[in-house]
């Protein structure tokens, strides 16, 4: 029994620090991401997302976030000041980043620079792409909200990606509505109109598929599988990387360090800040919606309420009055 | 996008307060069996497992739990003093049911007995089906802990299920043990061997792959769908009934009913009792092992040692001292 998946061409990409960050503004102490970087180098991780590399500048209400969310190449030395096997990624956004903060690959920590977008702004994610390319990095094109994108939108986005130097293309869930057969599809339909470029999934827990969704992407052969340790990440979280780890068992994958993690440092953080499988957000994940309405509704004392939240979001004029 | 299963076919059983039961000892209150049998009969639910029937004389330490453990039919009929479309159940376990009992069906409040057991009891399990088939009974035989028996055993059983009156025939995942594939794999067995036996899956969500294979289960035929409300059952609990009948959504379910049970009953109750994904029950699942030795360490002062508790079970030495 147990058919494990054997996806050894697959490489874990650790989002906790970026992800998990939406939900606790990038409070993360220097000590937490140590231990996380050597815990995930122990287990085989092959990548951790250590935070944005988006501009203050360029963001407002930015004064408060944690160091994680606008990467700085000095700082992070002094975080990392020794590299081992894991690498290390960075994400930006589309009209956040300035380009000037992304030092050549060389005189940075970083190794991979992932860029997410919009489906519309696929070309000048491209553009951004081909300028950290240059300067050396492995490179990904993170294409958000899929499952609100029309065919005739995506096909022409593959023609731009088809063209450009981009290593791997992403599917993200970022509503976390899809299920295996969704993946299933997309995966195809990203095989054969990518059939040069790799493959990356990122997958949201709203309806506890994250893992499912991983899993059977991994098997029609995307490489690289985002998750965070216990989930962490923000709404419903992601698919967890400790589930990932034990169970794509044939590999150099190791469990016990990111128990450890979970042990020392998740547990405690789940007592103060909340992510994963909650009423709200499974219902904007069954609606097909951004999990914004969910996370407000978290921060109040109706917070409990999800049959009031539904007929809200399925009665459109309760919500607007009109 | 979102290509629902369009599982027309399907039954769900919800399990709330049989497998529930074993969270917090059958402590349901009449008010909230009653509330949940009335918000699963407006949700199209088709069954509601409302306890087990095995004898009080043939267990032990049985004074303490609640009614539902041992229901009796006329109790039954002051809970529910009018049935409604929703179909109730019972499970007996083997040696442990008084076959005494359970009435002719046309005096009893229940439509489906079900009959659990271990692969080596099949047989005795099949003579108390005949039984509760004789006295009008719908009924199923559900095979526990299928992860963790041997194909000839699988194959003697098939012999004997074809050759008997049994209805529906279950796949147990005990453990919360098994993923897609496994479900996909056991599924066209089962259909091979028992081309004229309906089936029927019971899934745990240690590995948080309950619905996923659950869903790929109903996809390949599966018609009865175990689930408990916000997943409330043993250990890492079950399928969530919520899930189900959100996303079988081309049928006559109706979320709304169990969004409101959730918020009424399932939240404040979640505060006071322990069920889900938590990392001693992940353990036991990726292990394939029963719960019982992580229910036992959640009961201590070190219930968040996942990463010690992980060791001791992969280095048997230490669990038994030699």
């Amino acid at each position: 029994m147990n058919a494990k998946a054997k996806a050894n061409h697959c490489k874990i990409v650790d989002c906790t620090i970026r992800d998990g960050g939406l939900v606790n503004n990038w409070d993360f102490s220097v000590e937490f991401v140590q231990h996380l970087y050597n815990s995930l180098n122990e287990a085989g991780v092959d990548y951790m997302e250590i935070g944005y590399k988006n501009s203050p500048k360029l963001l407002k209400g930015a004064e408060s976030a944690g160091p994680w969310r606008f990467l700085d190449d000095e700082f992070l030395r002094t975080v990392i000041p020794q590299k081992l096997n894991t690498k290390l990624s960075a994400l930006v956004d589309i009209g956040r980043v300035d380009e000037n903060d992304i030092l050549p690959r060389e005189e940075s920590l970083l190794d991979l620079i992932r860029v997410a977008c919009y489906i519309q702004d696929v070309d000048k994610a491209l553009q951004l792409v081909s300028l950290f390319h240059e300067r050396g990095y492995e490179t990904t094109l993170n294409i958000m909200a899929l499952s609100n994108v029309m065919e005739h939108q995506l096909l022409e986005a593959f023609e731009l990606i088809n063209e450009s130097v981009v290593d791997v293309v992403y599917i993200v869930d970022s509503y976390g509505s899809l299920d295996p057969n969704d993946f299933s599809l997309l995966v195809d339909k990203f095989k054969k109109h990518l059939p040069n470029k790799r493959l990356g999934v990122h997958t949201h827990n709203n309806l506890q598929l994250a893992f499912a969704n991983t899993l059977i992407s991994a098997e029609k052969g995307v490489e690289l599988l985002d998750a965070s340790v216990y989930g962490m990440g923000r709404a419903a979280g992601n698919c967890h990387t400790e589930l990932l780890v034990a169970h794509l068992k044939n590999t150099k994958y190791n469990v016990r360090p990111v128990l450890d993690m979970i042990d020392k440092y998740m547990i405690p953080l789940r007592q103060k800040e909340e992510w994963g499988y909650i009423m709200p957000y499974m219902i904007t994940g069954m609606l097909d919606e951004h999990p914004r309405s969910a996370m407000a509704l978290r921060n109040t004392a109706d917070k409990d309420k999800s049959l009031e939240f539904y007929d809200k979001l399925t009665t459109p004029e309760l919500l607007h009055g009109n």
